[in-house]
């Protein structure tokens, strides 16, 4: 049987915008994800960055509803579809397998701490097993910073053994340097995708036989990240990493979800991509003005962006 | 306007019952809400140890009615209904108020971390005016060890200040009697009700102005708890919190949920209440072994439970 190309490169968990109400705004929502795409970068839509979890199941679907009914490419697309409920985890993935997404990014049922391994693969297996098709592609999720329970190799192990084909990869969002090093010395030769969760670490990946990353950053600075994950052979791979962190790291000086939207909002023009869900508050003006004044000293731009965002805004 | 009663005393975070294919199992719920009540205890459905976070909205939803359709009385109830997304929990408030639940056990957010106390005020406030209901009372739910995000004093002075009515109590998990004690003397004189989130701290809370507890034993050992809860004054107090404390040591030392389903499976003669959603797993049979024997060593009873089960096993 012919198996269908992976998904690999730089992802974005694309950011989710909101109307004053707080409601999801689809037509923003498939402007940023044509940008990206036009970018070069894959939508990992509904991840942390996108403030997925602070959306129910049905918002979520109706959003990725959206974004197929625009035409939107679902072969660019994994989904985060990780909750902590076990059936919300198998309605989402089911629906993104059916629209054809490449693959699921999926968190482990997230709420209850100190779970044994053994829970964890049952967590997964069951999901697995009642989702039941051929097509599914799992990209296990670690990000304990933020989840607290976390992926293990002794849990991709098992999960690889008895699943070789639907699990797939994974992000990992540790921060850590050294766990993205281990999974890749683990399980990279098997085309198990690792794929860093940050682009600080997309020349470390590349080099160990990673698959890209998935970044939060890549929602304002897709393009040259994607040109690091096609030249990081080349001899000028480092000064480009050099860059990418540079932006990052001011992007990153306050809380990244507010501070990516207000990236957003300043280079579409569009204020009303702002706006946060709580629990999350939106950055002070002074904040604001400070992210802008880093990223104007670092000559950034985003090529397209306000023509892409003038029709929705 | 006259105040409706509030609900104090005991109340029990009610175990989930699942069948074998894992789908809630209404049967055994109602009949196991059923022999609380008959016992003076409360009912918390829908909270830590009642695999809520392990459902789905819809899920939580449908037990509820199935509650209210065998005439469980909802004056009785106090649903968990915080969930990660505003819209969620703001669905099952309203289902819980619509049906006169006393009040909601409510989970601040808890996929993001290190959210500010502006971000969690303007959670909780977000869902007070979109259900704006002068019924809804709320009972803020601290559980650091599970869900990492906190209920300061801080957040609970500036709700209570803009929200006196909505804003009736909180349960305390955090199992740190100094942390129970802050609220007590911050809040317990202006009608807030703090419930211990174990039994273990009853006599304390109660001694210094508490409102009663809420905990997972008051599914297995619920009598005696209540017990203690009316007679904390009397000079037996002391020895009653200590037989309450032998039995919760005895099934908390494996893991709580499976413990507390092993406990009822074994004394209401139904194995089928073992069962748990991953990722969560079942004690081994040498673990339930030894609840078991720890139990019986200390002449526990679970009076009228079988009977109460015999019907819905």
């Amino acid at each position: 049987m012919k198996q269908s190309q992976r998904i690999r490169g730089v992802l974005s968990p694309v950011v989710t915008p909101f109307d004053k109400d707080l409601s999801p705004d689809p037509e923003r929502f498939i402007a940023h994800c044509r940008w990206l795409t036009t970018q070069n970068c894959g939508l990992a839509v509904f991840g942390t960055n996108s403030e997925a979890n602070s959306l129910s199941v049905n918002e979520r679907i109706a959003l990725l509803d959206s974004l197929l009914a625009a035409d939107v490419d679902p072969s660019r697309m994994m989904p985060g579809t990780g909750c902590c409920a076990l059936t919300d985890t198998v309605r989402l993935t089911e629906h993104a397998v059916k629209a054809g997404c490449a693959g699921v990014l999926m968190l482990p049922p997230f709420y209850y701490k100190d779970v044994s391994e053994d829970g964890l693969y049952r967590a997964y297996s069951e999901v697995i097993e009642r989702v039941g098709d051929a097509r599914l592609r799992i990209y296990l999720y670690h990000i304990p910073p933020v989840a607290v329970v976390g992926i293990t190799t002794g849990l991709v192990e098992r999960l690889l053994k008895k699943y070789p084909t639907a699990v797939a990869g994974m992000k990992d969002s540790s921060g850590d340097w050294s766990n993205t090093k281990k999974f890749l010395d683990a399980f990279a030769k098997q085309g198990f995708d690792v794929f860093a969760g940050s682009e600080s670490f997309l020349l470390a990946n590349m080099r160990n036989g990673g698959g890209g990353c998935i970044s939060a950053t890549a929602n304002v600075n897709p393009a040259p990240i994607d040109k690091l994950y096609r030249e990081w052979k080349k001899s000028d791979a480092e000064p480009q990493q050099e860059a990418l962190n540079a932006v990052r790291k001011t992007v990153g000086q306050y809380v990244m979800i507010p501070a990516l939207k207000q990236v957003i909002a300043h280079y579409a023009n569009d204020p009303a991509w702002a706006t946060v869900r709580p629990p999350l508050v939106e950055l002070t003006a002074a904040q604001a003005k400070n992210v802008i004044d880093g990223l104007t000293k670092l000559n950034f731009e985003m090529p397209g962006l306000a023509q892409a965002h003038a029709k929705a805004a």
